[in-house]
């Protein structure tokens, strides 16, 4: 339904109509549209809360996890304890758990208080695992069976807990709590009912454990293509699952982070729209200033030569030339390794094999760029042979030394157990010009001999 | 197993062994062991096609997506027709697909010489899907249903057809090839066997068109969180789906097409490792070039006020600075509008929104770092009055270009259908680097009156 069709139907107090234009919706779209409504104002906190009460339980709820967390508050504190609980009720726990990160205090101490003990624990638990761990992303609903069971019995079984999500279409199979399989519900429906579990399970479990990196979880998922990745704690006990829909977010998420970091930004989960322009400025401040204040250090390279520039001014042409040349080759280099460190196609073992590579690029590179510059100073600039063999000799030696410095860093970065993203642009960036301008200078000074 | 275990049983010629172990191991896994021996000469071209020929046959199927076309050429060649038909036969017809674009034309004829004449039309349908299309992804191989079955006869199709992966989780209802419904195996389980499938099939279906795009796909698959998306063609027959674990590298790849066109590299969906330094070096050395030929225009402008600088040489020392931050505001901002368009979170329609907010968070950005940098510039350089007015003035200036720039390019691309990300660092910068330089000596003309 669109949104001024919608927005028409509510002001003309269509509600009937209203509420089965909203029913043939998808979960998804309903939380869209109500979102878009309430921001222009179309909704006031009671529409939104009426709208959402037309709809069916187990639709609202769903609905309720696409919403955003303004949304949410708004809805949670017209609730009453009994709808609060009906819709947690329906929620999956990491749902709850993501919707709770986002809550204030006295939301959050609501929600609680109407959870039963047993969730309210697995809630808390959850909670408790570190930021960016397997365990703060998996659901703790999954389908364990015991190896002794039929087929048959795992079917009632299915069909009590009844989840309604991918969840099911694996299912764990224990034995005193540890996992010790997997089967599949494929595996099941082709199965003869009075087959024993583990006759048909698959003894060769892929799992993560629950500190493990949640972009490793997301990795390990996707390299052997599984729809849910089995949690297990450190007695080999299966606690929870990663689904594909989580482990996908989690790649976006981590792909969008690194970007934000190779560019010099401070990575948020929050939409670009929907974040304000002051959480965007503070985002962003720290880091411009931070390279307002390094680039302290070219301008003291600068100063220190500044007899050779007054000297022969023609240098300063080339200065911006040099830099940003160098700073490319750099950044080629680190975001080429920072991309492949993410996604475990580098790892740390791999540093020589890496460095052997890059120099090997570097040089093919350097010698090129020097090569065409050289002429293009001599015969396009219609400088002197001097000048050229100066720009051209720093722009090799740049162009190698920024590939060296933008491949090695970030896995020294990833080694230390810091983001390798760190090192991309930014501070690569400023060592290299520091660098360019000293070779530049020596340089000019040794064969200018001024 | 590790690699060394495995070269030592193959050395001392523990077939059975290590047959028992390959028997234990993953799919993935084993392509990857076999790779690394191949790689590493510890096996030759024969005991590969041995190796392999020790596994059962769907596992053998299996691994054999997994591998790398060199291995995968090498067996091929190796296969009697028959064995080739066995292989082929086992495998999802979108890995036949994507196996048969890596492959030499020879293989090629020899692969579709044993293949039946539907299969080969169904494969020579999706070779004609432009690449990054929804077709070029998808697999043809999904449950359909007519809405009249019941739930017991569409476990006996399940049962028939017996697709071993996640791709019949959830079944697709049509009436004539027309996709007028999807129905979960969840929900079949969950019902009297009698249960007419319409009576339970969901008729708010999510698709795409075959000539879609693939990121487009996977951003749709992943906002409704579904398993898989099914593409429908122009008379809204359902064609293929495309599933998660697709969606997964679509979006992996995208990603890493990206940040590699952020950093100026032509993007390879080759793994860092397996490329050629001659083919790294080919992907970067263009864009290099580049930047070096378009550095002449800031080279220009600086010989257009040699005079001045020769003047007051002190001009000199702040260049670096002015261009390095100018550069990575932008970037901040292009980066940053790039991904949220990659990610559907910013279209098109939303220029104004977008360019207002970077305008706001500009000027805040560019107040702050001004007074910073006039500050420095008077206490720590120790530089008149003039000077600090002069640069810090400019540096103000370049922020709110640089951020304005690097907003709207990245949009402007878009909707030309040109690629966003091009619009990234190098040709930003440059834009920037020109425009920093000339409003730095126009302000300094004017100030210091030279």
């Amino acid at each position: 339904m669109k949104k001024d069709y919608a927005v028409e139907l509510l002001e003309t107090k269509q509600f009937a109509a209203l509420k089965n234009e909203l029913n043939e919706m998808n979960p998804t779209d309903i939380a869209v549209l109500l979102g878009e409504m309430y921001e222009a104002d179309d909704l006031g906190d009671r529409e939104l809360t009426l709208l959402y009460r037309v709809l069916p339980k187990e639709l609202a709820a769903e609905a309720f996890t696409y919403m955003d967390s303004e949304q949410q508050v708004v809805l949670i504190n017209a609730f009453s304890d009994n709808e609060l609980r009906a819709v947690i009720d329906e929620l999956y726990l990491d749902d709850t758990v993501d919707i709770i990160e986002e809550m204030p205090a006295n939301v959050v101490s609501r929600i609680l208080q109407n959870t039963d003990s047993e969730t309210r624990k697995q809630i808390n638990e959850l909670l408790d695992y570190p930021k960016d761990s397997a365990g703060s992303v998996m659901t703790t609903e999954f389908v364990y069976l015991h190896k002794e069971i039929t087929v048959q019995d795992a079917f009632s079984k299915i069909r009590r807990v009844g989840y309604v999500k991918e969840t099911i279409y694996t299912c764990y199979v224990t034995e005193n709590r540890k996992l010790v399989g997997t089967v599949s519900l494929l595996d099941m429906i082709v199965s003869d009912p009075e087959t024993r579990i583990e006759e048909i399970m698959d003894t060769n479990v892929i799992s993560v454990s629950t500190h493990d990196d949640r972009e490793a979880a997301a990795n390990t998922l996707s390299k052997y293509d599984l729809a849910a990745i089995p949690v297990v704690d450190a007695e080999a006990r299966i606690v929870g699952i990663v689904t594909f829909d989580d482990a996908i977010d989690v790649l976006e998420e981590e792909a969008s982070e690194d970007m934000a970091v190779m560019a010099a930004i401070s990575p948020s989960d929050k939409p670009y729209l929907k974040t304000s322009v002051y959480q965007i400025y503070k985002a962003r401040i720290p880091w411009l200033l931070l390279l307002v204040i390094s680039a302290t250090f070219t301008s003291m390279v600068l100063e220190l030569f500044e007899k050779e520039l007054a000297a022969v001014t023609a240098l300063v042409v080339f200065i911006p030339m040099l830099m940003g040349t160098g700073g490319n080759s750099g950044s080629q280099s680190s975001v080429t390794v920072i991309r492949g460190l993410s996604i475990d196609e580098i790892s740390f073992s791999d540093i020589f094999k890496v460095i052997w590579k890059e120099f090997r690029v570097a040089f093919l590179c350097a010698v090129t760029i020097a090569a065409v510059l050289f002429l293009k100073i001599l015969y396009f600039d219609r400088q002197g042979l001097n000048i050229a063999l100066v720009v051209s000799g720093t722009l090799f030696v740049v162009v190698v030394v920024a590939k060296f410095v933008g491949c090695t860093l970030p896995m020294l970065a990833k080694k230390i157990g810091a983001d390798p993203a760190v090192m991309a642009s930014p501070f690569i960036t400023t060592i290299i010009d520091v660098i360019a301008l000293l070779v530049y200078f020596v340089f000019a000074k040794a064969v200018l001999n001024i």
